[in-house]
């Protein structure tokens, strides 16, 4: 049976409720690991569903940010130091990237309290984590208030990728299920993926036809 | 074996091999099909990864648009009326829904061109796919200029939802995974998911719990 939800029964939901709906009801979502350290060397890690593609030249990523911790705390110190991590979530590590979003003291850093590794590599100056297999580095570029809501969109740029070396196709698709990256579904709903088939670029008046990747080894 | 990208490979990578690499590297994403109709009545029928999640209160999502076709034709509508529509994708009409992003004439619409079928309900102004189990209408609110690299960020109240009872939970979340709905990595990647679990709000020195989600029959 289809049901039918109205802006007005959006609005009169139970806080909890519509926060949990709206979350669901736009798709999986992309989720990861921010890396940040502040200028002292702290180091901060916050889970995050609201990463998107914004472009590839200049290859650029947007997050969006709410003005409570542990997001505060990861937006500070990326524009205090000018970079952050994005860092894939695993079926090994999902429950302790889930863990990242209790609100823990500023003092404490969520590496440690839920058992992650921080590590840094190539002279990048924010940690990535070591349980993840793609890893990305970012260099903090614009903020944009979305006024209507009060959120923040930031944007980086893509400066390092770490990733495993046969899961990259040699067109230049990134295969991240088979990296065994996860996705999610509203606030707290976490899948493997199983993938259906890669589609050739679509013309009109032509067939889709599949694509078959060739890794590297 | 690790590889390491840097921003210097990057912009040194052929384009087109940059364009799978940076769009899939992101992780997977939400995808779905977004329907409009002009003044005139003539739908457009249009894919898109780049949706996200902005707030449950108002409750509003987000799209990323690129200044080409068809996302120009999507752009001018939804703007020219002030709704559209969001519609999750499935394994059944996956195919149809990649083949929307043919560069087809403007006077032909998608849904016609690939075999999906426009549907209006409860007096809103731009089509929904019936093919699609869960339809999302909402109404135009904002459009920021992203300077960085010309794309334009749509911002969308949630005024309808349109989706199966029994994938409701009590607590507010819709179960997309049992609703079939699928997911992308990169530009032509399909996927569909299995849930490993959906966790219990985290909170500091407390261990996580699996939530068993009660569904509405």
């Amino acid at each position: 049976m289809q049901k039918y939800i109205s802006s007005e029964d959006i609005v009169a939901m139970e806080k909890q409720k519509r926060v949990h709906f709206i979350n669901s009801i736009g798709g999986f979502k992309s989720v990861s690991l921010v890396g940040t350290a502040d200028n002292n060397g702290k180091t901060n890690l916050a889970i995050f569903s609201s990463s998107i593609h914004i472009g590839a030249n200049p290859a650029l990523m947007a997050l969006i940010f709410r003005p409570s911790p542990p997001e505060r705390d990861t937006l500070r110190n990326l524009i205090e130091t000018g970079f952050y991590t994005i860092n894939h979530i695993n079926e090994a590590i999902y429950e302790k990237a889930h863990q990242t979003s209790a609100r823990y003291e500023k003092e404490i850093s969520e590496f440690e309290a839920v058992g992650l590794t921080p590590t840094y590599k190539n002279d990048f100056a924010a940690p990535y984590v070591m349980e993840s297999a793609v890893q990305i580095g970012l260099a903090f570029k614009e903020k944009i208030d979305i006024a209507i809501n009060n959120t923040i969109m930031v944007i980086g740029e893509i400066v390092q990728v770490h990733f495993p070396e046969n899961c990259l196709s040699k067109d230049g698709f990134l295969d991240i299920e088979k990296a065994n990256t996860i996705t999610c579904s509203g606030l707290d709903s976490y899948h493997v993926t199983k993938k259906l088939d890669r589609l050739s670029y679509a013309k009109p008046d032509r067939e889709i036809t599949s694509i078959i990747s060739e890794y590297f080894e």
